[in-house]
């Protein structure tokens, strides 16, 4: 086949490089730490950024733009978000290049060009929102303001992996502004709970939702809610974050309303955001060692049709009756392909649309038309079952939700045997090694101690889960009191 | 209304910011030269983007995403690109902020944190994006390349102004590779009918097809063609561009492919584009000095409806009515908002609605109830007439229709008007100063005089006409002999 994929016993972080590459969702580039997202991985992306705009919309939010840069004035207006980023920061410093005297054909950064204030790209948007936020807000009738903005962000990451953690990339923010803090953190709220079903519904991938201890919290933030998914390997990937940011960025840029009283206060706001890391989570979650596995509500084509014959007469029986199911599965909105390129055998088409996660493969040949049958086959769990021709479709959508909810499952299935409590030390570090996943332990509460437990263990906690248990315990690495268990991981 | 917008006579430039600004559409930024985007133009813009993507889509293209950042290395590869662009250019020098030891909570780009090659902003990713298709392109099996990216652009432009002219825009760009020069010339021609389609059908601006003079071109083209629209002023706007560029983005960056023999040659390329500058041009093309005119087609809202009662008794009654009508202009896909708010009366939303340029308002009282009617006014001609209420959704579909094409001839009147032949250098320096618009006259094909003529009239060759009729004459400026009348006008 050409494609071989490093398998996950043999080098999980090859493997996925292996796929993300092979299956044709993103690409290296010539810019540091930057990638290419293909066709393929585009469309992927493109069908996730749609359900989530659709979300979005639903409850109340529209979208804007702003810009891509941040004079370093308004960056470091708020103290603790700036600090959080500088290190991280792509900075803009001329506008201009010039012929190089000294090589010709050159060019140079031409010195007279130099910006009175430097330019940092946005490593996110709260500053220069919250500057515009400004002139839009006086008065309590101005909120809520519900806005959310597609864009590319830069963060200069010095380690980088396709999709998970790379120097540009694709998100969306939302920024939310509020005349009460009960709404703003209803909304911080609200946002994690479309975060979770999106990742549960569309990516069938389950997740906890939880918030951060201080010390993981966003910059800038009060509270950080987070959803944490587990991935094969029991490392854990944070997959979105809504933030309750309180009134710190109203305070750093002076945006007060008057409320129905007339008295001034600060604007209470959120901000949340998810981005192109999901498509590393959905790779990861699912896919196994012959290539990509992905959720049919998005997959970039859900069906593809195989046909199998010998010379043009088989070929044109097969295509006539092709024509109507791809029309009925077409009509029933399934991203359906017919596949009749002759440059390749089936075999190889086979493997190809494996490697692509394609969740449902039809073969059909003029044996199984003089049957009225075709082969169908399952992605996830490479399943072959004859079908009749008659009524296909029906059952082919049937299929596909069966399959969206056979990889929920499995992976749920997956996570839930892999939190597991941990009542020492020693039994903490095991499970780390030996078995992954979440493990859930009791914590004394200090971000000493989580430091401490980080810097031994390479674990972090990943979250304190909503609603969650209270008990009685001792913290596991200096079995002072603890009134909860938190979840600790490795993650990504 | 608090909401005065200056008259087109009194100070058309005026006017064009006064609308954009106070319809909502974009405002100010605190970075130099970028605007904002506010929520009801993003609206405008997901209208207009999923039209095109839908329109690219349908010519077999798909979408994918490179990096912002252009190495130098790589951005001066292809000269004359990097020469036309080099002027405009926003550079990254540096990848990290740091604490400021003289100012106390105040961020300092890091010197050491300088980066060994800088990165250009991308003011348009034919470098970027040619350097990748190196990799990707070996054979003719992998020719045609079709592909589309939607993304923002930055190009430092002195004088800004909202939409027509920002340092940083959003667009699309279409890179396309193939096997043989034919087949890219046709996929540049195919590209410029799309927009202009698009111009026409959906924005209901008219749009010449052209191509533009050796001076005019993209730099690093062999022919751009574009499409010239006419605005309210006399003055053109260049509304999208299509480019063959030959083989100089292959030769730059060594793109060759083997063909069905086996012999190697370099890849042939096209690239093609339009901007949020088509926000621009849809403003100035329609809109009065009420406000905003937006073709249904593209409107974020496309019908209003507005209650007139006394008391709640009277407000039940008509909110019963409309939820009915509401319901089945949804159904049918009619974008539509009752507004039932009670912060403002009538008279205010009919001017808010007006200056929005939502094309129908509905306003419903209840005498009008009693006699089963309502009062329907188009924003385009400001025409108020009465309506049965029943079998009103057709009624305002059908309406919705005739608006779309009213505002097209409208605005198609207005350019065959201003498309005037001029025989002297006299008669053409008085049209452009008196009566505007395109002139078409006769010029000698040389660079030299068509530099003179800009200088002297401040009007430059929109475009050469696709199929234009071949006419001896004269050059107006030099009287040499010419062989075809090509279209001047001052732009924008």
């Amino acid at each position: 086949m050409g494609k071989e994929i490093t398998s996950r016993e043999q080098d999980y972080s090859q493997w996925y490089n292996d796929i993300v590459l092979k299956s044709g969702l993103a690409d290296y580039s010539a810019v540091r730490g930057c990638m290419v997202i293909k066709p393929y991985g585009y469309a992927l992306w493109e069908n996730m950024r749609d359900e989530l705009d659709k979300m979005f919309k639903a409850t109340g939010h529209v979208n804007a733009y702003f810009p891509l840069f941040v004079p370093k004035s308004l960056f470091e207006a708020e103290e603790k978000n700036a600090e959080g980023f500088a290190k991280e920061c792509a900075v803009v410093t001329h506008y201009r290049l010039k012929s190089d005297p000294e090589k010709p054909g050159k060019l140079m950064v031409d010195p007279e060009a130099k910006l009175e204030e430097e330019l940092v790209v946005r490593p996110t948007s709260e500053a220069i929102i919250w500057n515009t936020y400004k002139t839009w807000i006086q008065s309590y009738r101005d909120l809520p303001l519900l806005i959310n903005q597609w864009a590319n962000v830069v963060r200069w990451e010095m380690r980088t992996r396709l999709f998970l953690r790379t120097a540009e990339f694709l998100w969306q923010e939302g920024h939310t502004a509020h005349a009460t803090k009960d709404e703003a953190i209803d909304e911080a709220k609200q946002m994690l709970d479309v975060y979770a079903t999106f990742a549960e519904d569309f990516m069938a991938v389950p997740v906890i939702k939880g918030y951060k201890t201080p010390n993981e919290r966003f910059a800038g933030a009060e509270d950080t809610y987070c959803i944490e998914a587990l991935m094969q390997d029991g490392k854990a990937l944070q997959a979105g974050t809504s933030h309750f940011l309180g009134q710190n960025f109203a305070k750093a840029f002076d945006v007060k309303f008057s409320d129905k009283q007339n008295k001034l206060d600060y604007v209470w706001a959120t901000s949340w955001g998810v981005s192109t890391r999901l498509i590393g989570a959905l790779v990861m979650a699912h896919s196994d060692d012959d290539g990509l596995i992905l959720p049919p509500r998005l997959a970039p084509l859900q069906v593809v049709i195989v046909p199998i014959y010998k010379g043009e007469e088989q070929k044109a029986l097969i295509d006539g009756r092709v024509k109507g199911i791809v029309q009925s599965l077409k009509a029933a909105g399934i991203r359906v392909k017919y596949d009749d390129s002759d440059n390749n055998r089936p075999g190889w088409k086979f493997a190809e649309y494996e490697m692509k996660g394609v969740p449902v493969r039809i073969a059909i040949g003029a044996r199984d038309l003089e049957n009225n049958v075709a082969e169908i086959a399952r992605r996830d769990t490479k399943e072959k079952q004859s079908y009749n021709l008659d009524g296909l479709d029906t059952k082919i959508i049937e299929l596909l939700d069966t399959i969206q909810q056979a990889i929920y499952n499995k992976a749920k299935n997956y996570r839930e045997a892999h939190i597991t409590r941990a009542e020492s030390w020693a039994e903490f570090n095991e499970l780390l090694d030996k078995k992954g996943g979440f493990v859930a332990a009791h914590w004394d509460g200090t971000g000493e101690t989580e430091e401490k437990i980080k810097e031994l263990s390479k674990a972090t906690i990943r979250c304190i889960p909503i609603n969650n248990q209270q008990e009685e315990g001792a913290c596991i690495l200096t079995g002072n009191p603890s009134t909860q268990r938190v979840l600790f991981a490795r993650a990504y």
